[in-house]
């Protein structure tokens, strides 16, 4: 709900804005205030004005513009996360991205692209793909979501498994910190041992600590060929021994998601997908040139084989596959029609641990009285948890405050964290200080405080407020 | 040369740090000095004192003890890089991790192993192979390199360029900073999004942001089986183009190695390998599982099939892949033989640009009067550029300094850096401000004074002193 529809700007920032940025690069008024003040956590909240710059030239002048009138910055890509990240929570700029969306350059030689923030990761692999190269990220938004975006919450999806999330496949970047300075981070080559690694600082740190500006991106070769399987499950429990059996194995699969028995629920009814009811189930990809499809395939059936399989079968057909990754892909907007609210988190613990987290959160959804469903990345231990609950239940609302306290806890406990690729934004960042030693913890209050020094960069996400967090050192 | 063989600690700072590391953990005499004093990069420079300590629990208290007399720490592994990063230059204190070489745990299911910093990476390797795994980084001196070395150094070695170097195989560190707060950076798991990324700052930072005390190392699957090709060309130009065709293929060799005709002859005459005289060789690995392998070379022969390819053959038996193998690792300590000095650089390109790089130190060679000896890991477009020159002859030494003014200007011309895989140390540090925008270095100087306000980390190492900055700011 928007607190306030007046601008807080003053006349004279608001003259200098329109100076930097003139015509409609510059917007001040309500509607495009709301459109902009809202992303995919659903929360609203406006900001004073808009900007969609045509050219990156006075970025630095913003930044610095900024600084001066003491004014917030909240970059922003499509907008596309779910934790509130792009939400300009203290009111000031939003600085959309979206017309910065050049692929400056596609370079199959030296495997890299060179590209604006605003591209979408799904354009940018369709121009790739005549090179047969790709990005290994793949997120689920990838069609509608940016590449900054996806840089600032380090983005993964299914393929990370194999590839890598943002952190792995990113070169260099350009980017400006909360001074307003113009750096150039990274290389353009696949090695490198000179000087400080400042490039994965920004990755990750969603907008916190400066603006990029451009990335230079590490390409991959497009497999020609993939396969895969749908094995199901008599339990929760056994799905995940398998996919420890998986992933110690000499194949690693380019996806190992796993679904539980509601998820698989959701996936036939309302995905579409054929499955027969089962305790859980693992989709099982592998990629790569035709000749090593057959045995790669060979090995991860003979690991998903053990304990609580019930069915092993092949999606032979391409639209087989589709039609599964449809399913699992239509998961994440089909909870929202099981309950009036989901919580979804997408915590991470070591593969190993699997069996005891999802054992753990069908242990919380029986005492709490509602719903938790499991689905996610298996591969890299990675699960969304959705508590699906009534907020007009004062029960569920309570009773989900104490599951999402025991579910982090439990994370930090089995080595885990609190998140393996949506990131913190606003909704997980006060669970951030659980996740770190003190002087660890100190050390990113630090880092902040370096790079953004009057605290213009996205303020209120990622980590506490500073004040909050002397008030609980008193 | 030692210039001063009196230890200039106060009998005070003496006392304290006998305290914390009693008995033989701590040493004062001038012969542990000289042998602590010294790398491989011939330099010799006496600490004041020699720490070997047999615990990890005092380390936060040494930075301390440090901190309040202005005493430097030179960490250090087993003193193997070659660029003087671990030469006391201001005396101090060496801390040698050489005992603190506990493998703490190989966690098989999630794939990764903890590890003090002075285990060696060959022991490492030794101890995951019974479980089928190991560690990527392999630098030529991995038998007596210490992991904590191949971090500092960001380490890589001929199979990063399929398996990547140490930034790209650590999950999580233990470390001490500057100030002596022992942070926990990173996580057990192979994704994460909570947070910034502190854990790569430390990697390559060359000891001079602070101590790494434990890894959390990722561990991959060892290849079940592997094939070797020889590749001979007309000449460096020719073999350089075929690299660029290997690189833009679907099979990513797990080692791509260059030699020049001079390296070849080496190979043979003093590494014994039966290779006929040409312009330059590639070496060309594969690796897998067994099924992969015939198809996987098939694509890699037919890539480095083209203009100027004298003889491509396979070595065939296990004992002609090691003689291969041998006389690669043997290049280094060879090239000592060919000339009183060689000046050994590691710069790394664009692989498109290894031509134009190997055409370049071609022209330098025949100008300045002396060798340059080009071998190195050429599918990261990393190359070795040895000059060999008499360090007696004022016209080599003359010749010299402007060759790698040249080197330099010209690696980063073409978008390549300093290092790939070296690091700076002393060697190196002077250039690296032709690496980097204003802004960007004068970031790496904030970090390292952010990190280490006394400046008593391994100072003078990675950066041009400050002081020697700001006198050229005048």
């Amino acid at each position: 709900m928007p607190s306030e529809p007046e601008s807080h700007l003053s006349a004279d920032f608001r003259a200098a804005l329109l100076q930097l940025f003139p015509g409609d690069q510059c917007h001040v008024d309500l509607p495009t205030r709301h459109v902009y003040g809202y992303d995919n956590s659903r929360r609203l909240q406006l900001p004073d004005a808009v900007l969609i710059p045509r050219e990156q030239g006075h970025l630095p002048d913003l930044v610095r513009l900024c600084r001066q009138y003491g004014v917030a910055i909240v970059p922003r890509g499509r907008g596309t996360n779910t934790t509130g990240a792009t939400i300009p929570i203290q009111g000031g700029v939003v600085l959309s991205f979206e017309r910065l969306n050049r692929i400056i350059e596609i370079n199959p030689d030296d495997r890299l692209a060179v590209v604006e923030p605003g591209v979408l990761n799904g354009d940018l692999q369709s121009a790739l793909k005549p090179h047969g190269l790709f990005w290994a990220p793949d997120p689920t938004s990838a069609p509608f979501a940016t590449i900054g975006g996806n840089l600032a919450c380090n983005a993964g999806g299914p393929r990370a498994v194999k590839y890598g999330a943002c952190r792995d496949n990113v070169l260099g970047l350009g980017a400006i910190d909360g001074h307003g300075r113009a750096l150039r981070l990274g290389t353009r080559t696949t090695k490198g041992a000179t000087g400080y690694d400042l490039m994965r600082l920004l990755i990750g740190a969603e907008g916190t600590l400066g603006l990029i500006t451009d990335a230079t991106l590490k390409l991959l070769p497009l497999p020609k060929a993939s396969a895969l399987l749908r094995a199901l499950y008599a339990d929760v429990e056994t799905a995940a021994e398998a996919v420890t059996r998986i992933m110690r194995g000499n194949v690693v699969p380019s996806a190992l998601e796993f679904m539980d028995a509601t998820a698989i629920r959701l996936a036939r009814d309302i995905g579409g997908a054929a499955i027969s009811e089962s305790g859980a189930m693992l989709m099982i990809e592998c990629d790569g040139e035709p000749e090593s499809v057959p045995w790669q395939l060979a090995r991860l059936q003979e690991a998903a084989s053990g304990r609580g399989l019930l069915e092993l079968v092949q999606a032979d057909t391409a639209s087989a596959t589709d039609a599964l990754w449809k399913a699992r892909k239509a998961l994440s907007p089909a909870l929202r029609t099981l309950a009036p609210k989901k919580i979804n988190e997408d915590v991470v613990v070591p593969v190993s641990c699997l069996p005891t987290l999802v054992r753990a959160t069908e242990q919380w959804s029986a005492s709490a009285g509602f719903p938790i469903v499991c689905f996610g990345h298996a591969g890299n231990g990675n699960l969304h948890v959705n508590l699906l609950i009534d907020p007009a239940n004062a029960r569920h609302a309570e009773a989900a405050r104490s599951v999402l306290a025991e579910l982090f806890k439990t994370v930090i406990a089995l080595g885990g964290t609190l998140s393996g690729e949506h990131g913190i934004g606003l909704d997980k960042r006060d669970f951030v200080p659980s996740a770190f030693n003190a002087a660890t913890l100190e050390m990113m209050y630090d880092l902040k405080q370096w790079l953004d020094p009057d605290g213009i960069m996205n303020p209120g996400k990622l980590l506490p407020p500073a004040d909050a967090r002397r008030r609980r050192a008193d």
